[in-house]
């Protein structure tokens, strides 16, 4: 299976980063087959400009959308990466959604309203807080993943596998952070097993 | 009494931009004073990095942060003016929170955990949706109120005077079109009453 991996932090130190490598890793020695965007690495541009549009309606793509779209539409699985911050993506990422999932790629407009071009496709979310689990079970973890898996992803069409939370990161043990990184490896093991 | 204006769209001929200068025009002609960070005009970087985090322990903030910041610390009443973009807010806005609301001027670690450092300051948002209002009603009006009015602003201390949402910008008639920017007046008139 083809899996796009698209990461959003901008320390090379980080929890998320570790995170990261350790999926790659799981992934490539399973035999699957690995495109990543590291949208920090990219510098990624994340504002959506009155520019992005007007090519749009002049069905024209920018190169650097167009690459991303390329990698989405080739994968089976989407692996998503990212610190919350504000309750919500940093917005390095929630720009690259604001640009790259664009009306005619991710979306459009049907005889039913609007419809999701997507489907097919899998997602799942791993991302770190700095607060303990306790802050977000007053529905917080509820709304993070409607406004997020739901109003992003399955609003494409895209299943979501789960979303993955690992809490007080900035405070936890390096024991707990290092089962942490386990866990996604598990994780991630179980829902795209081995291929070779 | 002051009121920071921050409005993130990048279309001048945008709803959201004639949200934006009736209230501007509303709050001025109530004698209240006014301070106004266009994103898109100011061309803000949205993105939050390692050295704004180098900085921040190093006890420097950023002139284009510090000028944000002073901003808020001045207002009584933040009025937040976007477009919801995916169940949330454009990135540029995203980023705003990101880069502006840190740690140590926006909340700290007390003793009893986090608190927020900007009690007394109000908001009030305003928010066009494309979907109509059914879309969301579903529990997404409350993800959205959760992730973003108590996710952010109460974090911080801010009490949350009304997120108004207008929906099915897209397709609305004018004359609803109309109708909603006078609202948005009348609503504002309420909250902001008279000063002269």
């Amino acid at each position: 299976m083809k899996h796009h991996i698209i990461y959003a932090n901008h320390n090379d130190g980080s929890f998320n980063h570790a995170v990261k490598n350790k999926i790659e890793e799981t992934l490539k020695n399973a035999g699957h087959e690995i495109f990543v965007s590291d949208l920090y690495a990219m510098q990624f541009n994340p504002v959506l400009t009155s520019e992005d549009l007007k090519r749009l309606y002049a069905g024209e793509i920018a190169p650097e959308i167009k690459a991303e779209q390329n990698k989405i539409a080739e994968a089976d699985v989407l692996v998503i990466i990212y610190p919350v911050w504000w309750t919500s993506m940093p917005a390095i990422l929630k720009g690259y959604i604001d640009r790259v999932f664009q009306y005619g790629f991710a979306y459009k407009a049907g005889s039913n309203g609007i419809e999701g071009m997507l489907h097919g496709k899998k997602v799942i979310l791993f991302s770190s807080t700095g607060q303990p689990k306790e802050a977000y079970e007053n529905g917080m973890y509820n709304a993070m993943d409607m406004t997020t898996n739901t109003g992003i992803f399955e609003f494409c069409g895209i299943e979501v596998l789960d979303h993955v939370y690992f809490p007080s990161i900035m405070t936890v043990t390096d024991e707990i952070r290092s089962q942490y990184i386990e866990q996604a490896a598990e994780i991630i093991s179980k829902l795209s097993p081995t291929v070779k």
